[in-house]
């Protein structure tokens, strides 16, 4: 038995190359890290890693983690910079019984100290779309927080070992220092290799409200399927804070559980990239359902044409 | 009705006084603002604010949250230098939708665009203490991370609105970024007005392998009383931590309900003060017990003449 799941359409192309580790027996810690950095090394992806979009001063501040189910070290980075692979500065970290958070210049001194490859992440493109945002919101005053596309995965190998992991390059034209749940245990990610794990994406701000991530995996621990579980952490406390705050922000969780079941719950479109050992690598698209239960259908290819063009719009064309 | 419990002997002052903001009809956060500042200003405690202990760098950074229990906004810093109050720094960013949590030079540079207070948070205790610890290091090679009392407080207003709040300068000798569990979301604290809060004082490495303070609100919700969730909580994930990982490092958590009702976990010696509408302010000394219920007992007067005399140790004094 072996699975992987992942956010977002951009998994895939990670998806497929970790499930062909996972089924020659290789380590869940590698398969999640692999999946990410093809993500994290992709320079069409805006919101993670090279190519993505900086924050307001046009610095790409990065944030990611890695958790082991194992034994539950987790190691994380935030607002690290000039960095090939956060997600594998995280997993170097996760080995540190201390110091095995670091944010800011301490992150990047700890990658640039341990030999992690050095790289400017900002593209022309990732340049052209700020350039452009700045012109907009000098035009318009727009405060337009957009793009917020986490990657985060979890996956499960033959030996019975989970991990989760993400890596993000957060809100686009962010505050310096932001930092979102990403790189939050229990907000971002959680996984216990006896129950299951679930990673997320959206908001931030509003995800770290309410430790979802934890949630998920601790109903898992209870019994229920990813599926339901997912969908009764994710629906319940969108409708609590919606009460209570007056609006729940974006919120995708996806979640696997020890024998390789997946589920996925979200309040907005979104899609995701799932394995096992059952099931081939395929991208599905899911929706909030009326009776707080998410929607899931398979990609279509008119979908997945739309998005590679968008992607790909050549630089001159941006912003037309 | 109205409440306020607060981590280690070191709150019981800000406790006093946040207790009688209370009792005048007072709000919950500026009660919890008030007993964490009282903290954070006394230059003898040395793990929070002025007069804390730096990193190996030489330089004080530190972490603080802060969460309103009616609408579940946090607002947190990580890594912050030289300003007074990062409790109210913290709070300030609780009223952003986005950008809410911020590291680094970040975190920083907004709290001098907000004018909140700069100071030199050393002292020359601090730097004296720091020097002694070089030089130990130098001749005895130690790796000693000692020193990780978080002040973490959780009060309830007789309204019914309860707050949860943190603050800390982290593990002495820490690597520069270096964050623990205080600034993060149920890990560090956790809050719901409808429940009860829940805050963490310890090993932040470990905390946040267990997000302990999100449990305890959670069984709390379940209908336990404080003290039974709390040992519930902290008592199952050290063990299970201790199995999976070897070893468990310091957990302290205080909880409070929202009738006041309150209840401390520990698997160390743990001092705490509390004050409700029923019992004047006191501080507890609380410590393991044998059958997973946490044994708390009336501060003594020796204990604490002790620690008066143990902290204001003249400077000549010191490592002698």
């Amino acid at each position: 038995m072996w699975g992987i799941i992942a956010t977002w359409r951009m998994a895939h192309d990670g998806i497929v190359a970790a499930s062909e580790q996972l089924k020659n027996s290789g380590k869940a810690g590698d398969a999640a890290e692999t999946c990410i950095k093809m993500v994290e090394d992709y320079p069409y992806y805006k919101s993670v890693g090279y190519g993505g979009l900086p924050n307001e001063e046009g610095i790409l501040e990065m944030d990611a983690a890695y958790m082991d189910g194992d034994t539950f070290k987790i190691g994380g980075v935030a607002g690290i910079v000039d960095v090939a692979n956060p997600v594998s500065v995280a997993r170097s970290l996760s080995d540190h019984k201390f110091n095995s958070f670091r944010v800011g210049n301490g992150a990047t001194k700890f990658a640039q100290l341990e030999g992690f490859e050095r790289k400017n992440m900002m593209t022309e493109r990732s340049k052209k779309m700020y350039d452009l945002r700045l012109e907009e919101m000098k035009e318009k005053g727009l405060s337009a927080y957009d793009g917020h596309d986490t990657i985060g995965a979890v996956s499960l190998d033959q030996s019975g070992s989970m991990v989760a992991a993400t890596s993000s390059s957060g809100l686009f034209m962010k505050k310096a220092g932001r930092v979102g749940d990403s790189p939050l245990s229990g907000s971002g990610f959680y996984v216990d290799s006896e129950i299951g794990g679930a990673a997320a994406t959206g908001l931030g701000e509003d995800l770290m409200k309410g430790c979802l991530s934890y949630e998920i995996v601790r109903l898992m621990g209870e019994g229920m399927h990813p599926q339901e579980a997912a969908d009764k952490a994710m629906y319940s406390f969108h409708h609590k804070l919606t009460k209570r705050y007056g609006k729940a922000g974006a919120f995708s969780l996806v979640a696997m559980n020890n024998k390789g079941d997946w589920g996925v719950a979200t309040n907005v479109e979104f899609t995701f990239s799932v394995a096992n050992d059952k099931e081939e690598p395929a991208i599905y698209i899911a929706q909030m359902g009326d009776d707080d239960k998410t929607i899931i259908e398979p990609i279509t290819q008119e979908w997945l044409d739309a998005y590679e063009k968008r992607i790909k719009t050549p630089i001159d064309q941006l912003g037309k």
